[in-house]
């Protein structure tokens, strides 16, 4: 599990020429930042008389920022378990009358950890949207911080689908993946860019 | 040091109340995941024979992209290490006459990494710049990943600037600052945007 691994040797294995973790990897990583950011800015809230008000709602965030940062740290092991049967089918010779068949599955396969990023990100981004008028104003700007992450992560998990899509035979499930993935960036990279945008308002 | 800690055990932590790591600590981690990407398409790059033409340039690219990441990775370090005197003033009794100096004086150096990691975060930006063009089409998305990221942690570390200038009586000092953190966001975030567009825009 890439949760168990220290931050150097990550970065190290990252920076390499092995094949994960990749890109897929670090936008799960990016992402579970995000999520953390949101459950800290959570945990300096309640307790404290001045959100009482909204220390239920807090709370409930805060909860869901936990599942989520859990969902996308196993996204990363299960983006390189993803890439194993595609990195074998590139190896397969282009005359193997099999390879073709065998590819379209591994295309499939390494579509899902991604997907399954953006879905997890974007909530986390609505999660930092209500942090953002919610949480406590002195961890304000980790509210900004977490957003900017979620949004890196969304976006980085997108071309993880795309460039997946890009080779599918099957047009009809690659168009129907691409259709989610530019709806969940058509919604929340401006959903972001708001609670961005309100928080750099409110600090300066 | 942070380098030495399991990513579990990092994001536990950073979504605790604990006041170190935060959105300082989150952005230079970012950062470096976004060097480490650089990294990573080099090495995927160098040796084979369709790049032999960009080969020198690419490693070049490799080289600041390995001293920037365990700068950014220090930063990490370095970014808890200046928070304390900060967290420490805030402690002091708001009638003690020293308060106001101490404050100052941990303003001051609470603003250093964040800014140091701008500086760093826009080379390394620069440098995905670069391997947009002169990268393997097979990494290309790792390109566009390690972009979004910087450009991220860029925004984030900036927040962390700003909040701590925010509340400098030393005005000229703040504005400096400010006016460094404006430039490179200014020039820094259109380049991340524009090599992320190029990425999308061959990967489609």
């Amino acid at each position: 599990m890439f949760t168990e691994e220290k931050i150097g040797a990550f970065t190290d294995v990252l920076a390499s020429k092995e094949s994960v973790p990749g890109g897929g990897g670090a936008s799960a990583l990016v992402g579970a930042v995000g999520a953390a950011l949101a459950s800290m800015v959570g945990n300096l809230t309640v307790g404290k008389k001045k959100y009482a008000a909204v220390e239920e709602d807090v709370k409930a965030v805060m909860a869901q920022a936990e599942t989520l940062r859990q969902r996308l740290q196993q996204l990363m092991d299960e983006d390189a378990a993803a890439f194993e049967p595609l990195a074998k089918a590139y190896g397969i010779p282009k005359d193997d009358p099999d390879r073709d068949a065998v590819m379209e599955r591994a295309l499939h396969t390494a579509c899902e950890p991604p997907m399954e990023m953006m879905r997890a990100i974007s909530k986390v981004i609505e999660l930092h949207d209500e942090l953002a008028e919610k949480g406590s104003v002195i961890v304000r700007s980790d509210v900004g911080v977490g957003v900017v992450c979620c949004k890196a992560a969304l976006q980085g998990a997108s071309l993880n689908v795309f460039i997946n899509t890009k080779s599918m035979k099957d047009r009809a499930h690659a168009e129907a993946l691409e259709a989610e993935a530019d709806q969940l960036l058509a919604r929340y990279v401006p959903l972001a860019e708001d609670v961005y945008a309100r928080i750099v308002e409110k600090l300066r």
